[in-house]
């Protein structure tokens, strides 16, 4: 297998009378699909509708779980308790599993939304806790945090896979984190900068760091956004990018190993 | 096999600092657990906890998917849609069996809570629904319903096992549904009769109605209840009366067959 | 004062990262806002929001309450108590008013959204106890409801204005009640003839029911929809058309007595 | 008059089935209620039901608002922004006064809740957010908050009145914070000793530190629990030994002046 590399993106997160996001029309362009489980968006129809969409494009399906906190977004720090937070990553999962089950598909991987995501990626204790969860729901899974962080660590500590995700729109510090959304140059405007730095990360495993420093970044998964007619052209530049390039584009399942 | 009977009773419906029932008490009276899974009653928390208490007393697990409506505890009545009705059922039993998988047991069953029961009971498009989202996640999966109703019907047209449900201290229509509790009558109050009629239900499928006739009945299982000190002891009174009478307490996957 | 008519429409249906509706676009051709509360749908930020929002646009601010059913936007029957119904409503309605009093504004009206608008039409004793609920908060609002509807009537035994509505869009019964969506012709789909049977109502009390008799109707506020581009343009003709035929578009507090 | 303190405790914290507190053994022992308002515990029947008991018993009401997190019951660390805080204090508060109003009741209080009260009584951006929320819906309200904290600050800069709480079962620091619970010796446990510290802040305005230090403090309230037949029976001790002191028990509202 040449170089390949997976796009996930965050869908199912309509609820009820609400509609979220470009699902219909992003799904085409990813190979993973993260997909909310109600509590800090997304419904049980919604979930539903979410895995059979996945399912007819053949895209593979993973959980999102995030905070209980569907006002927030989920977007929302909370300090749980480490058994809360294990506990809520398994209900979830499970819930989710149901819908893929019942579809006839494999889940693929658990990606933490939100918060959830940010604050375990930099806290040991929560990133266990929440590995130990998926674990302990369904040792194959695969765990999908951001490059270098405490997620993909306490992952392979706990003997699951680990796929490592990058950001195409956003800088990087010197450790390997995001810059901060509030720091000046955070945010990678520039389409064409953006699409050259993931090729760069995925065929080089290095990125220029915000401060003019390369750093390694492991960039088994690029994170898109699908909320906007914009964020779905960019999810066709990127596409078609990468496969000029020779990069293949393929779920993490092809490429994680253990 | 001799003359076996199933004791059943709702558990795990706390609910965050909020307690209800008497859980550890009840447990070892009874053979399987209608565990609440997070819509009209629980948290991921207190499922995680129940399940292993359950694992600890050797009673199996059921799930007990309900109404979202966590301050009506699932009692009133809502008017879902069957596509709804499905999803929610799918969701909550996938959320519980994460719990049983993560303990090493296997889910054994699904009853339906509070109004889903009741309006299910009847409704045979619901029960339709209701079976039909459980086959759908796991066609292993017992559905218990009340003894006679649409529950157990459509569970048998949808291929799932289906456990008739019978109550000690409620009084029978002659069509065999329960009296509305609103009727003079509807609760049998004497200890000592309500326990000789579930005998009766258990030996010889037959129970007397409201009216004097005699209805026939299926007795797989028996509800007991487990909110107050009094309820466990006439757990207690019921689990002895029925061994004296060489009716041996079961967990209804020994008990019904497809 | 010579003709007039007030023009209420829903608005404030967001719900944290979820948007709802064209608020912006149709407050300026409205007198008359219907703000949810929170149980349906809509948070503390969006009220707030809303609230300024007609305030800075000269429209009365009314309270929806609804069913607590985020998932279901309260468009679910549910069998609740009538203290439990009294409760929810004081509740909402107390909600509201904490944004009105803070914009000062005075609060107009209250109409009961969805679900519990429908049940309560017909349902004396649901009518009676959403009325009673909103008297022990203020006795000053106004009660918005179906012209005819037991809502208009168990106003006026509270005590309360009630300001009668009627809807440009939807077909009548005989009896004045809306012909029911799943039958055929429920919808009235061409524009001109929604217009000119408002302006019958507005003028001449009464419209064409479906059985072509004709029925009385008191029209004190016509319901406008505010969820597409196309309901808005709707509002401006509807708008446009009652200017013309000299009818004044007021607030209903302008219109409705003890 | 004389010397004075006011008594408060957290009632109305019931939800739906759940019953939690002893709220009618403790209320005859206290000047003010602390009544939850639906986001981290209770219910509009609730609510509606505590006003009415402080009602028959004569016992001040006060707002208790919390976080929306009622899984959590409003003790997890959430990271709302200042302008949701702001909203959702209004909210609330306008929520209880809905009912203080239908029972011809003065609201007099708002005391944050749990984990909102803690953060805010160390933030001062927080503090004054709650602060100027209450403030926007009724700037005679007082704020109950912990002595010396960033919420009594706030209130006064906004122009409330502000309560000084102080507790009879903590130890302080030196700055006059509480220690922290996971720290030895936070917990004063002897009844007695507990007893004469509450009287001599209100007599001297002075407490010994943990560190032997003596340090001032406002003591306008004293909290107290609810929560267990222990509480109540401290509730009476406490209440009896300030009158024997001469030491009066008035609602709040006596007590504090602008």
């Amino acid at each position: 297998m040449g170089l390949c590399v997976d796009l996930n993106c965050d869908m199912g997160e309509s609820f009820g009378n609400y509609k979220i996001g470009m699902d219909e029309e992003i799904v085409p362009h990813i190979s993973s699909a993260n997909v909310a489980c109600g509590f800090h968006a997304s419904d049980p129809v919604v979930m539903q509708k979410t895995v059979q969409l996945c399912k007819d494009s053949g895209t593979a399906v993973g959980a999102h779980p995030g905070f209980p906190d569907l006002s927030g977004f989920g977007r929302r720090q909370m300090k749980v308790s480490l058994a809360e937070l294990k506990a809520m990553v398994m209900y979830q999962v499970g819930a989710l599993k149901a819908f893929t089950t019942a579809a006839g598909l494999k889940l693929q991987h658990v990606k933490p939304h939100g918060a959830m995501y940010n604050m375990a990626g930099k806290d040991h204790d929560m990133a266990l806790a929440i590995c130990e969860g998926i674990a302990a729901v369904d040792p194959s899974l695969i765990l999908l945090g951001l490059s270098g962080s405490e997620l993909v660590k306490a992952a392979r500590e706990t003997g699951l896979k680990a796929a490592s995700e990058v950001f195409a729109d956003r800088a990087y510090e010197e450790d390997g984190s995001l810059v901060a959304r509030t720091k000046p140059g955070a945010m990678i405007t520039d389409e064409n900068e953006a699409i050259s730095r993931v090729i760069g990360m995925v065929k080089d495993h290095r990125v220029t760091a915000i401060t003019g420093r390369e750093v390694e970044v492991a960039a088994d998964s690029i994170c898109l956004h699908g909320d906007s007619p914009k964020a779905v052209l960019f999810a066709q530049r990127i596409s078609a990018a990468l496969q000029e390039e020779g990069i293949e584009i393929r779920p993490m399942s092809d490429i994680v190993s253990a």
